[in-house]
């Protein structure tokens, strides 16, 4: 299965949205045995750009176009009209589509301000495909044993579309799904720590996987392809999780967030938060679940020292004497925030993000974390980095990454 | 002047790598008056569709191409020899700049491990470009009128190449830089409704200006491009702004949270907030910016009910009469935690953010955001997007929206 998939939209071409999409299509793809991407092309909202790159994908005989943007309602959304002169075919209405987003508009003023009749348009020559959570609706089309996809440029509108309509009915029937790569998701140590350790593996197996190793502020990823077809991927990725197991957070699109929620909805914990420097980070995170208020009670934000004194108790004394970026202090709000919001677990941090605050003493980058679950306490200082946005970033990541070695 | 843009690498084309070196470079040159990026193609690690690609560039008779990727030192990097052949040119080792590395990598350990030869390898028709954070030569081709450059893809090294090297010697001396676009943020309106309020205006100006509509779920953005160099930009600004004040919050790299923040920071107010469904999302905004603890206080996440009712007030009573979620429990939110923690404003979210949880009383989407500044109150209904991540991002937005407004 040849894969070509065109992005359509002056935004993506002078370079002010960057094409996400055709990066999710190409990953949904190459989860299927001998499918595979072979052409990637940008088109602007112009009749001879959009037409030169159908003329050029389809020389290259793909099996499947998709096609993305440009079916919105304005005046720069031609996909549509374009496709029409290209495949000699006329522009028709849905009629069913049509009452349907006439239902769901009910309120007259919306619906004369949305312009439904053009959402429901579709070429003649395509069968519909329904829109979950926008209106455009999308089109496939058969042309000379080319399957095209035609789907709107709102990455989400698109995904919903490949994962309810296009995959099941188009491409699950007709291809198997394999496994042929797998990320695992690490943290808490350097990039050339995990090489060391892992070297000899890489080596000895290089005829069989290739290894990458990506770094970030948050944790390495190291991702592990098959390129042997008949080499065991999951016994090479067992072989590489025991030597770096403590590290280990997850694999492919698991989140430390995800991770640590469902070790506390599986022990039954319930949990709550006493944040300084990451703002309500933490506190978001752990609430992005649905599902969450099984084991998020609350938490206070105390950036002021006032509130930290009035609402976290903790007192004035030790505010002065240690400061408020200290491990006592930290102890005391993740303590306190335990016994006030009757959780079995309490989490704080405190710490300077910066780019002001720091001292001599207590650089930008200094941060505390605090968790105490039942009778066990544990406070934890760390320089990490010294910008802001990363600094509250990997902040609320090593908070997360303490949970969850404290849960397992 | 006319640009083609070329990414080669597999882990693009397989989806693993989202390109953003080609919108980089596009966003860079769309600086320059009349230039203009017309093709935007990745290609794999393989000689035929290189080729394949830069045919089809060429074609377009460009003034540039820039080609970014396939210049390392692993088995898969062949961007050079496919050069080579295809402009029937030898590949031949820079001297200068070899010595140069070999005097860096001093440890002869790592000097072998990266192969430092290949490296400095450049076409001999080439003029090398050199490279201030990798190892890999960048090279400048003259090809039938036709200016190539070819870099690394390591968007770190591309844009250094690009800011130090080619925009100074090939593109600054021969086109002059221009403001030829502002983006105006807004949010509030539909982009149907932004659209028909704009469409007379847009008309008028179609042959001096540009205008795109970029909806999102918290906004639509409205990116004015200047297509006649004679045009008065800032003019056409104020005359689309004029139309539409109420909903625009901003310009450009603004934020909506960045933009609330300077006005509560030059007003000398100060806030508090409560938060049910946003779980912290608003707080973290709030705080984003350095210096926020001149107008942040504190906020309560109070997701559970007793949070509600012991540490914001809410009375049991209420939140049997009313629910949790409801305009009354907002208003008593917003109010007590203004109260509480001694602060100008109050703010506060309660709603349901689903995917459980809804009622046919109080469906998914469902909000009440209050904003309590002394003694005005406000309190508003909203049914967002029924999608977790979306409806507490819309949320959050939708709470720093009103609080713009309260804020005038």
């Amino acid at each position: 299965m040849k894969v070509s998939i065109i992005s359509i939209g002056n935004e993506i071409m002078n370079g002010f949205t960057t094409d996400t999409n055709s990066s999710w299509i190409s990953r949904k793809i190459s989860k299927y045995e001998s499918c595979e991407v072979t052409a990637m092309l940008v088109a602007k909202d112009q009749k001879d750009d959009i037409i030169s790159n159908l003329d050029y994908v389809i020389a290259t005989h793909p099996d499947y176009i998709f096609i993305t943007g440009g079916l919105g309602p304005t005046h720069d959304d031609i996909t549509k009209k374009v496709l029409a002169s290209y495949f000699k075919s006329k522009i028709v209405l849905n009629e069913p589509y049509y009452i349907k987003l006439r239902q769901y508009f009910k309120d007259k003023k919306i619906r004369n301000k949305i312009n439904l009749k053009t959402q429901a348009q579709i070429l003649d020559i395509s069968k519909p495909i329904p829109n979950r959570c926008g209106t455009a609706l999308g089109m496939a089309i058969k042309h000379k044993n080319i399957n095209i996809f035609i789907m709107p440029g709102v990455p989400r509108e698109m995904q919903e579309m490949m994962k309810n309509e296009i995959i099941p009915l188009f491409i699950d029937p007709l291809y198997k799904k394999i496994d042929n790569y797998i990320t695992i998701l690490t943290t808490g140590i350097y990039e050339s720590n995990l090489y060391d350790i892992l070297k000899d593996i890489v080596n000895k197996y290089s005829d069989k996987f290739m290894v990458s190793f990506l770094p970030s502020y948050t944790g390495v990823k190291i991702r592990l392809f098959k390129s042997d077809p008949t080499a065991d991927l999951i016994k090479f990725k067992s072989l590489i999780v025991s030597k770096i197991d403590r590290y280990v957070y997850g694999f492919d699109n698991d989140t430390i967030e995800g991770i640590v929620s469902e070790k506390l909805l599986n022990q039954g914990l319930t949990l709550a938060v006493a944040e300084s420097c990451t703002g309500g980070y933490l506190s978001k995170k752990l609430t992005d679940r649905s599902g969450s208020s099984k084991y998020f009670k609350g938490s206070i934000v105390a950036y002021n020292n006032n509130i930290k004194n009035l609402f976290l108790g903790v007192t004035n004394d030790l505010l002065i004497k240690k400061g408020a970026v200290s491990s006592e202090v930290a102890l005391e709000m993740a303590k306190n925030i335990m016994y006030k919001f009757d959780t079995d677990i309490g989490v704080s941090t405190t710490g300077i993000s910066g780019p002001t605050g720091g001292t001599d003493d207590k650089p930008i980058g200094l941060i505390y974390i605090a968790v105490v679950i039942k009778d066990q306490k544990i406070v934890k200082e760390f320089n990490l980095v010294p910008s802001r946005r990363e600094h509250r970033e990997v902040a609320t990541h090593t908070a997360l990454n303490m949970l969850r070695l404290l849960l397992k």
